[in-house]
């Protein structure tokens, strides 16, 4: 059996969301949202650990949420980019490590389905993203953001979910190069892996959205009734 | 003083949406969804004329609802497809009409700024699109869409919505161009347009989002709330 550990980033300082409590933080029906898609990782059954990455000063917060969970967790503190704190999951793996899911916090409701195909495929395929087929008609603009520049066939578009799974070995040393290129920012593990390793697509779903605004508190607690 | 059509597409099976009831037609504290954005372009007193394009078989459930507007409106029927649809909207209009504004009745909440901000902007610049940047991190696949083909810059994506407007000449001959290019289906006017006429953005909103899914419908209740 292959050695996989899932990394989950509670990073991200929720400046969209227009709440005093940064948003993986906000109790949902009376439990933090980060304890959601935690407690799906917990149950799946299907990692050797887990790794939760938290944002500075917010450990003893964690910690006393987690306390059920304590003997399979491995609690660090993220960066502070998102680039940075999937660094430091990456890092913090341990030495056996052969695969690692990456999954944001924020993306509360992930199903045992998405946690599962994500770690049949990272085996088969080294490189994995969950992604579902855009709704919106996608536009690109020019650099000035005033005018469009083109409208890329609908059917091509879908939207980057996570996890995202690679193995161990393609993750950390594509990270690696991104730190020798100055490459900083970036918003997801793929787009850091995507030139050196062809990447395949898992299917995402709705529900698996990502909870950045209030609008999305809103949609979470219709997902839980 | 220019002369300004406003067209309200009610088209659209609502096939998406998993209810009985076409969703420009699900009732909304008591009102029809495409109520909405119809009293707020008659409200506006941008345009000069306001052309509804109703799906075949609803004709009547539409009067009924729109009888104190009357006056105002011209009642069409649709084609099959949205494109089918906007171009007999465009065929409607008024021999006088010098510019077009199309819109689909699933947004509801479409905002006086933003037509108003399409009215000004057309007559400069001739061919207007909404839209916002994406919140997503988009990305496109190969063909066989289960392998990724590359991530855009997240700065460049954005969503387009509606309104989409139009000098009535260029709008007009982008469409019999397309008919006789056997171009079917576009799921946008600007689609059709882009490749002869440079297109200016303006910035929609997020509450000016396409009610398609009952998760929409739901959120939809909470921007009435």
């Amino acid at each position: 059996m292959s050695f996989i550990s899932a990394i989950l980033l509670l990073g991200g300082k929720g400046s969209r969301f227009d709440l005093t409590t940064p948003k993986q933080f906000f109790l949902l029906k009376e439990k933090p949202l980060f304890l959601y898609p935690l407690q799906t990782l917990v149950e799946s059954n299907l990692f050797q650990e887990i790794i939760l990455v938290i944002p500075e000063g917010s450990l003893s917060f964690v910690e006393n949420w987690v306390k059920p969970y304590l003997d399979k967790l491995k609690l660090i503190q993220g960066g502070n980019t998102r680039q940075a704190s999937s660094y430091q999951g990456i890092l913090a793996c341990h030495p056996l490590s052969e695969y690692v899911v990456i999954h944001d916090a924020a993306r509360a409701f992930v199903s045992h389905r998405i946690l599962q195909e994500n770690v049949e495929n990272v085996q088969k395929y080294k490189a994995v993203n969950t992604a579902i087929p855009s709704t919106s008609t996608i536009v690109y603009t020019k650099p000035c953001k005033t005018f469009l520049e083109s409208i890329p066939l609908r059917e091509k578009c879908f939207e980057g979910q996570t996890p995202q799974s690679f193995s161990y070995s393609i993750i950390k040393k594509a990270h690696e190069e991104a730190l020798i290129n100055n490459i900083e920012g970036a918003s997801d593990d793929c787009r850091l892996v995507l030139p050196s390793h062809p990447i395949k697509i898992i299917l995402g779903e709705e529900k698996n959205f990502k909870i950045t605004t209030k609008k999305d508190i809103h949609l979470a607690s219709i997902f839980l009734e």
